[in-house]
This record gives structure tokens, C-alpha cells and sequence, in this order.
């Protein structure tokens, strides 16, 4: 059984059936459908504004579209060492930015903290020729640990972003597993809190490749059009990227899915914690566990097959292991027997 | 009824279906699954030749995704002045390639020339550090006119090529279309006349959203991992985009859909032509059809609801119309008859 | 004797021994020196208004960072299809404005017109995502042929930007000696008219290597230090490059020589004009002459070791021939000569 | 009296002479005059080997061309974390190499050390799409902490290069005094220890305005024409950089330069480290001295009016102090006399 990652994942079959449905007749093209209008209501009613959106196929797609906008090219983005961005995207940022710089800080938890980035910014780098101007801030939610930034982390990063005038950027690859072990509204995470522009995954959590660009203050809209083509991520049959979100949106999917994959979580997360020798690196507040195995366990999990990743970052025998919307409690049940040697 | 654009077509149900079908269980991502393996095996079967594979999203991506690996900064790409890439990409060539020129030619019915491109290179920029230099020639392939080059037109093409040290790129939006008309091997129309990659389109003909760089020289397969990641195109669930490949190669459906949409082209453009003031601007050889219209036909057509753009590149009073897989007999029939006021 | 370019020439001595009068003590770097403060004002007197200078090495250097300023890099520049940024600056334009596209235009005499630009961008590309979107204009004053805009042309270009919402450069790598034919006030010619940004040059015409980027908007001033840094054209013993600005413009140093190279070229053309078989290809309105030679005249010149380009693009048996400051009256009087056999 | 930056010193005055000197007669433009051979054939010379150069104005084009000639767009440099390339170029490297990362390591002097490279990059990232592929080191000799890399330590650093597929990069801003110190061969701490690009740096040793970019590998010489020219750093009147280079050559003005810069700032580091409370941050090894100041020195400096940087990267109480070529004998005795209350 393999825990590696909520990529490898099947899609709702729903959101498959859903693009059957809307494959009817034809459709004006690049985004001039009634799908696409149609989610972007459902998304201004879930996050009780209105907005902007542009359907993307990629997490990577939508993050560096979104940092391209607010961040010129001889600026930089504030993000965490271990953060997406900087580390699994292969220079994407600095390719759309134009080469704006990613500056790195340390924290725990993959977490970006007010005293880490204050100590970085706090020297006379502004309106100084010899200096990248930090633009933007790009918070993870949840971050590569599966922790979630609770609303008050949020609004105090970005009196942070205030202080030092960056724009706001959510990564939210997670960003349902996140809202769910929040339990908040998703205002109250975002544009309330002061998110400029929220990457909305879809892909992990039940879609096959789609996610959303949201931007919360519509001024940028027009420029974003001209940067998603420019970028190759303008979809002709636009209606089948909005229709995953649609269905993905529709009766609570993404809610229900991102609390199921939680609670596997928060059950593998538990079940593991109890055996001898093994430490829980970090809470679990999303759909990750990430754990340190004693090399009994390690060997009794391989030995069964089942997959999840090494995970040197977090330290010596730390391991990664992903649960998603089509985990099923078996599966937590059978990993668990496995680790104490049970077939 | 809609003759605006293939774009606006829906998918081929089967298409969706076989998305359904892969959706089955875990699949290692980006690539790893074993669907995008088998479309690569596939694809090497049609083109009777080991080659690489990159299945992406949308027609941009393809042609920039090619372009950029064929083209230096400082390179110029040699293409027709009314091509996809250089009027309706908004820059997309030019921010993969880092810069790059696009040197647009005329010629008729939007085809190059071996004349027009050595009339335009054959001058001393060689080494010369203050010119860009042309490093790649693509051929769109039917042309925006809706025509196809012949094997002999390619070689020729490729002579030209070989004169000033030019790789060679096809745009195949519309290759099945292409070959149908043309009724060769994919082999002889591609590498075989000197194609080094080909953007082998689907979305157009029956997919969702899935296209294919297809490279016949795998020297340069390592290089292109990054460049897609790094556009923001490397899917996580891949296996989703291959299906849609897969589907489209399977039982030859990419040849129906094309041959379908050709023939439909095909009796538009002769029912048409037969109508009193109606010139056809050019021979039908793939799914397009462009006309000069008699306002009085004109009128008819737009009384009954009939859509298609106005094409004023292509003269006075042109109009294009595009049939599609889709497109029925009696659609084609509704229009000849609407032409001429019937209803 | 060498009449190919203003390029070969040497500096004035002045410039050079200004350079060692400003190398006196320490200054601060950078342009925070007493210098480049001066050399602003001075502009400042010339032009009329309050502007911003940015002094660099190179006319490259000065036209895309003034270009990088307007232009988005979904952008476009509309220029002659002959200037000098379309041909001979390997993409530089491009680079700088992370990729946006030239659109260059035929005109006589490498002259744009107001009814060229006007049926180029007479469509509905505005703020439609396949396009990119023009944002500025390039005027190179004098021309490629050595012609210059009346102020009357200028404003008539100007309108024409309004009605596209174009941003106006002038490229002035020759703009003193245009300046000097047209006998006009700078003001006059430049923001005035309604130039936006003017490369003012004057390595051509008797500096070492020095151009100015003149910004009659300073509202752009904080961008563009940025750029120029990132581009590596921020002097740090920035002095230097100022004084030799600050020689090129005290007592109308610059002036006289372009106005001494206008009356080379003058008696140049005019001598020509007079031989058996020559013709003007362009009126000479500065210091660039422009003829089509019969053959035994060519063959005489090259005979007594006179070097001068032929100019393809300006028609067969077309030659060019460049003045500049320190071209001496006996070497006209010496070409003249020998174009007709004499020692 | 200033001890800032050797940004901010005067050129030799045998240098602005020698611009006078080449100020004769026409020459071609564009590197294709007879100085820059000359330097070229002399630059063969010091270095004991065929070579590549590549003049121009400033530091960072001469760093910034050096690494995009070694760094693929989806590449990374591994340089220092305080270096001159990744904290004061405004982000150019990431301009020029259109988007590469730069890591920037920890190190004691602004060295980097074996250890820290090993240990940076000891990961699976190479080939893996998700990464950024280091692809090339950059040295700074001296540091931006005035250390030298001795020969041993260089090899060190290539036998690192070797083990990951490294280019080496040498940041030579401060070249000729690190060179001075180490007292060895140019060869031996350049090519012969591994060194593929040089950035010879003569600006703050006595030029205007003139580096020179050193290939030892000439086989990419041309590809960086086209780079240099696309940057806008090809200058028109080649001369008169290149001139700077000869003068800076010459009779060793350069290495007479360096010698009595690095022995005032071994002048200046002894007699304040016989100061009460003084200690050296770092040898001194060049012509920087780096020392923390009891407040009342500090103060006394101050109040008669000696400038100099603080240097908080450097701990508490840092401060920095410059020599130049320029620096006299009596400006080191004022800064002492001054240290202890002396006038």
C-alpha cells in the first residue's frame, strides 16, 4: 500500500462523472464558458467576496502565476527553506518572476515565523539599487509538515508583510486539509486575514489536475490573463479544468474529502505514536504524518510493502507518510498490524 | 451552430470514459505511471521510430516547450507571419526561449517557402555578434488556412533548413487533420522529411485538454524534464493526461475524428462553392473552410444563428468556418441550406 | 581613409582630458559623485524641464533599459523594421523586457509613419490574452538613413501612440546631429512632442562611450535604478562616465561637432550628387550619406583605399558613407577625388 | 578622509594617459581594433595560457556574463551567502541566466569551504525534475571579508566541483590583491587549480571603469559574444576599455597597485590591533580590514571625520576599512593618530 504521496492518488470518480455531464455540445473556448463562471460564483459564496479566478492544471502553475504578479523582477519572495516553491519546483518562481530571488528562512515546521522573517528584512535594503526588494511573502497551508497556520499566525504574518510591505501569497496545495483542522471559515484564513492571492488546490484532494488561481483584489485581473497564456496555462476546452472544480466544490466534496483524509491521518498518526520507540515529529493537523520509526518498525512496514518516503529533512529516521480522500481506514488498520510485525 | 473553432468542440465520450478507466487505484506521479508509458510505446508504433514523449496540457505549451529547446536566447525561430506561435501566443515563444525573435514571413495560405525563407537568410548574420541568430524553422502543419504541406514540401523545407543550420519544428495543432488529407505515413511527414519535434495535437480533435511533444532525437530528452517542470507543465497526475492519449491512439480514433472533420470540411467547402459569389479563398485540405461571402449569404447565415469569425487576413468579406469530430452531416446541410435562405 | 561608421572615430581630447581633471580625491560611488549632479542640471538647462539621467556605456544599454521601462514583457514595441533595436542588438530589447515582441515596419527612408503604425494596430488586440499588446513606440532620431522626424512628425507619431495608448522612445544614438539639421529647440523635439524617453548618445559623436537615458517622466526614476543595476550598467566609479557627458555638453562641444559632421556629410552628398551616374538614395539631413554608385566610380574609391559599407537593404549598388566629428574637410575633398580618379 | 570602498578612489592618472595615447586615428569598432588584441596577447602572457577575454565596464556584467555562460536556466550557482553575487546585484546573475537559483552558503570570512558544498548538495537532485540542477561555483579572491583562497584551497574546491559536475567561477573583483598576498603564479591560483572563468577585476585597483571576463576554455568564446552583445556590454569604441586594460597591465601597475594597497591595510590592521579593545575580525590578507572598535575609538574616527562602513554581518561592533592604490602612507598615521584622540 503506498503512503507516499496524495499525487498518486485516484480522482473522485464524480468529479470523472462530471465531465461526462458537461461534455455536451460545444462551448465557446478559453474560458468564455458557463462552467467557469459558474465556479467562480461558488467560489465567491464559499469565500463570501467577490473574486477572481483562473483555472490552472498545476499546483506549480498556480503558484508561480500567482508570484509573478506580485513580484517584480528584481524583487523576492519571502518563503520558507523547505517550502515548494523554492525546493520541488525547479527554478519556476525565478523563470516567471523573471528572476525575481526566493529568500529561504528557517522554522520549525516548515512554518515562516514574525521573528524570522523581521530578522531578515531588518536592514536598509529599500530603494537601494544593490539590493533584491522583497516583494511578497508566500505562506504553505498546510506546510510540507502538515501543519496548519491558524488564523491569528496568519494576521500576524502579515503585520509582518504590512510592516515591510509585501504582498501576500498562499500556497494552498492543502489548503482544504488545512481549513478542515482549522474548523474556520474560509474567509477567515484568507482574504480576511490578508491573503492577496490564494493558490487553491484541487489536484491532491480529488480532481485530476486542477487548481485555482483566486485573486482576492480583482485590480490584477487583467494582467493575469496576459501572464496565464503567456505561460502556455490557458486551456481551449477551459470547461473541462472548471468542471473538476465544480464538482470538486459541489455538496461539501472538498470538505468531505480533506476531513476524511485528516481523520486517516490523525488515526495512522495515533496508532503509530503508541508503539515503542516511535516519536511524532510533528502534530498532525492535516493529511501528513511524519514520524520517527525505531529500524524494527521501519523493516516490519518494508517488509510488507508498503511505501511512504524517507524523509531526511526532518531529521535522522524520519519518515513521510500521506493519507488522502481514498485511504480507507484498512488501510490505517493494516499499516499499523504491519508495523508490530501483523499480517 | 457553431463553426467558430475545433476549440469549442466537446471531447470524444470514450476519451472520458478511459479517464474513468485509469482511474483506478494508486499510480506513481509525474510521469511514473504506467499509462504514460504505454501512449510513449504506442506513439513509437505509429511513427515506426524510438522517441521520447511529453504529454502536456495545451497547444502553447507544446510549441514553446519545443521551440525552447531548439532555440538559443539570442536565436531567431524562422515562421510563417500569420503562425499560431507568433500572432496568437501573446509572447509565450518568446518568454520560454528567454527572448528569443520570431521572424515572420509571408507566403500564401500561410505556408513558408523555401524562397521566402532564403530571401530573408541569406545575408551575413553568421557568428555576427549583433544579430540574433535563426536556429529553428516551424512549419504549422495544416496551416492556419487549413493546408497541408506534402512530404516534398517538407523536404524542401528541410533543404533550407540544412543550408542555414536550422532545426526543424512542426506545429501539429491539427496533424491528424493534416495527414489525413495528405494520406501518408506519420513517419514520412515527420522525421523521415526532417522533423525534429513535433507538438502532436489532440485537444482539438477529440480531447479534453492533451497534446504530446514528441521528439525523434532523444539526445535532448534530459533537458526537456526541467523545461517542462519549470513551465509550470509537469502534471502530478499524470496518468490522467496519458489516458486522454491513449484513448485518442486507440482503434485509430485520432484518424476518424480527423477524417471525419475533413470530409465535413470538405462538403461545406464544395456546397458552398457552388453558391452564386462564392469564392473558395483556398483548396480544403484539412477541417477548415474559407470563403468570400456575398453579404446576401452573409446575412442568411446570421439570421439563422450560424457562427464563424470573419477572417479579415485572408481578404476582404472572408470568413472561416472549422468542422470537428463533431460536427454532423446535418449541420453542414443546415448550413448550405441557410446560405441560400431556407430554413 | 575609413567612412564607415561614427563608431571608428576617436573621442575629442577634450572629453579625455576631463576625465583627468574629475580624477581628483575620492567620490562617492555609484553616481552619488559630484559629477552625474551636474551633468542632470546641465540636461536639466538643455532640455527645459526636470528630468532623471540614468548615464550608461553603450546605445544598447540605452535603449532597452528606456524600452524595458514601457514595456510589459506581454508587451510590444513598434519600431522601423530597419532600427537599429529590431536589427542589430541581438535581442537585447528582448532580454531586457523578458521577452517582449518587436513589431517592426516598413517605411521609407527608415522612417516610421503614422498611417503604417495606424493599419498595424487598427484590430481588436486590446486586452485579449492570444495577443501580445503594444505598449510603446521607437523613433530613432536621426534614422538608419540618416533622416530626421520634423517636430511636426513627431507629434503627428505621438498621436498616434494616444490613440494605441503607446508610451514614445526616441532612440538618439544620432540625436545631436539630427537635432542640429533640424535646428530646433531639444525641448521641442523631445517632450514637447511627447517623448517619453530619449537614449541621448554620445559615444557616436565624440564621447568615449557614453549615453544618457533621459526620463522626462520621473515617476519611473525608482524602476529603472533597479534595472540598470540588474543589467550591470551601474558604474561604480560612476564619475567617469559622467564627465565625459559633462565634456560632450559644456560649450556646446556636442553641437559642433555633430554640426561639423552634418557639413561633411553635406559637402559629401553633394559632391557625389554632382558625379556622372550617382544618385541620392536619401536627402542627407545629418552626417550620413547615402548613394547608388556606378561602378567605375566604386572601383575608384576602393582603388585609393577608401572604406565604406554597401547597404543592401537601400537597394542595389547602394552605399553608405558616415561622417562624423573629426572627419576632416580634405578628406572629403580626397574621396571626391578619387571617385573620379584623381590622386 | 575615506576608507569606504576603493569604489571610490581615483583611476591612475597613467591610465587616463594611455586613453589619450590609443585616441588616434579611426579604429573598428566592436573589439575588432588593435588594443584589445594586444590585451588579449598580453593577458596570454600572465596567465601562461591561450585565452578568451571579453572587456567590459563593470563588475557585475563581468560576473553576471561569467555565469550565464556556465549555468543553464534550471540550474543553480553555489556561491558564499555574503558574496557580492547574491547579496549586491540586484538579482543580475538570476537576470543573465535567466532564472538560475543562487545557494548561498555559510562560511567563516566569506569562504566557502569543502564541508559546507558537500554538505549543501549530498542529495538525490541530480536529473530529478523537481530541482534545480547546480551547475557551477563561484570564488570570490579575495573575499568580501578581504581573505584569500590559497592554491590548495582552490584545488580543494575543484576536486568538490569535480565530484558534483561543477564549473568554477572566479569572482576577481579584488583579484590582484588576493593574487599579491597569495605570491604566487596567476596560472597557479586560476586554470592550473581548476578555475574555468575569471572575472578580472581593475576598476578598484586603478581603472575607470574595465574588467575583463578571462575564458581559459575557449570553446564557448563564442556564445558569449552573443551574450555580451544581448546584455548591451559590447562597446562601440573598444579602445578605450581595453586601453584601460593595458595601462592597468603595464609595466605591473596592476600588481604595484595591489602591492601597496594590501600594505596599507596590513599598515592599518596592525597599528589598530595594538589598540586597546581592538580586535581583527579577520586577517588581513588583501586590502580590507575588518575589526570591532571600542565605542571611544570609534567615536574618535567619527569626530574627525573619517568615513568608513559598519559591517553588521560581521558582529557587533564591526566595522570595515578599504585601501586602495590611492590610500598614502599618512592617511594610515592620521586614521591611527585619530583612533587614539590625536589631531
Amino acid at each position: 500500500m503506498n503512503f507516499c504521496s496524495d499525487n498518486a492518488t485516484p480522482a473522485n470518480p464524480e468529479v470523472i462523472e462530471h465531465l461526462a455531464k458537461v461534455n455536451q455540445g460545444l462551448q465557446m473556448p478559453y474560458g468564455a464558458d458557463d462552467v467557469t463562471e459558474r465556479v467562480r460564483l461558488k467560489l465567491c459564496e464559499i469565500f463570501e467576496t467577490d473574486l477572481a479566478i483562473f483555472p490552472v492544471a498545476t499546483g506549480t502553475a498556480a503558484n508561480v502565476l500567482s508570484l509573478s504578479l506580485l513580484t517584480p523582477p528584481h524583487g523576492a519572495v519571502i518563503c520558507h527553506e523547505e517550502s515548494h516553491i523554492n525546493v520541488d519546483e525547479c527554478g519556476a518562481p525565478e523563470f516567471f518572476t523573471h528572476g525575481a530571488k526566493l529568500i529561504g528562512l528557517a522554522g520549525a515546521g516548515a512554518k515562516l515565523t514574525p521573528d524570522a522573517v523581521t530578522a531578515a528584512l531588518d536592514w536598509d535594503w529599500r530603494g537601494v539599487a544593490h539590493h533584491v526588494q522583497p516583494a511578497c511573502m508566500s505562506l504553505t497551508q498546510a506546510t510540507e509538515y502538515g501543519l496548519a497556520y491558524t488564523v491569528d499566525e496568519v494576521k500576524a504574518m502579515k503585520a509582518v508583510c504590512d510592516r515591510f510591505e509585501l504582498s501576500l501569497h498562499m500556497d494552498g496545495a492543502r489548503f482544504a486539509n488545512a481549513l478542515v483542522g482549522l474548523d474556520c471559515a474560509p474567509a477567515d484564513i484568507t482574504w480576511r486575514a490578508g491573503v492577496d492571492i490564494l493558490s487553491f488546490g484541487a489536484t491532491k484532494n480529488g480532481a485530476l489536475g486542477a487548481e485555482a488561481v483566486i485573486l482576492f483584489d480583482r485590480s490584477r485581473e487583467q494582467e493575469m490573463h496576459f501572464r496565464r497564456k503567456r505561460g502556455g496555462h490557458l486551456f481551449s476546452k477551459m470547461r473541462f479544468l472548471s468542471a473538476q472544480l465544480e464538482a470538486y466544490l459541489s455538496d461539501d466534496l472538498w470538505l468531505r474529502n480533506a476531513g476524511h483524509a485528516n481523520q486517516m491521518a490523525s488515526e495512522l498518526g495515533n496508532g503509530l505514536a503508541q508503539l515503542d520507540g516511535v516519536d511524532l515529529v510533528h502534530q498532525v493537523q492535516a493529511n501528513e504524518v511524519f514520524v520517527r520509526l525505531p529500524e524494527s518498525i521501519f523493516k516490519n512496514l518494508r517488509a510488507q510493502g508498503f511505501e511512504f518516503y524517507d524523509w531526511p529533512l526532518g531529521g535522522p529516521d524520519c519518515y513521510r507518510f500521506v493519507t488522502a480522500w481514498s485511504t480507507e481506514k484498512s488501510h490505517v488498520s493494516a499499516l499499523l498490524a504491519a508495523a508490530v510485525g501483523k499480517k
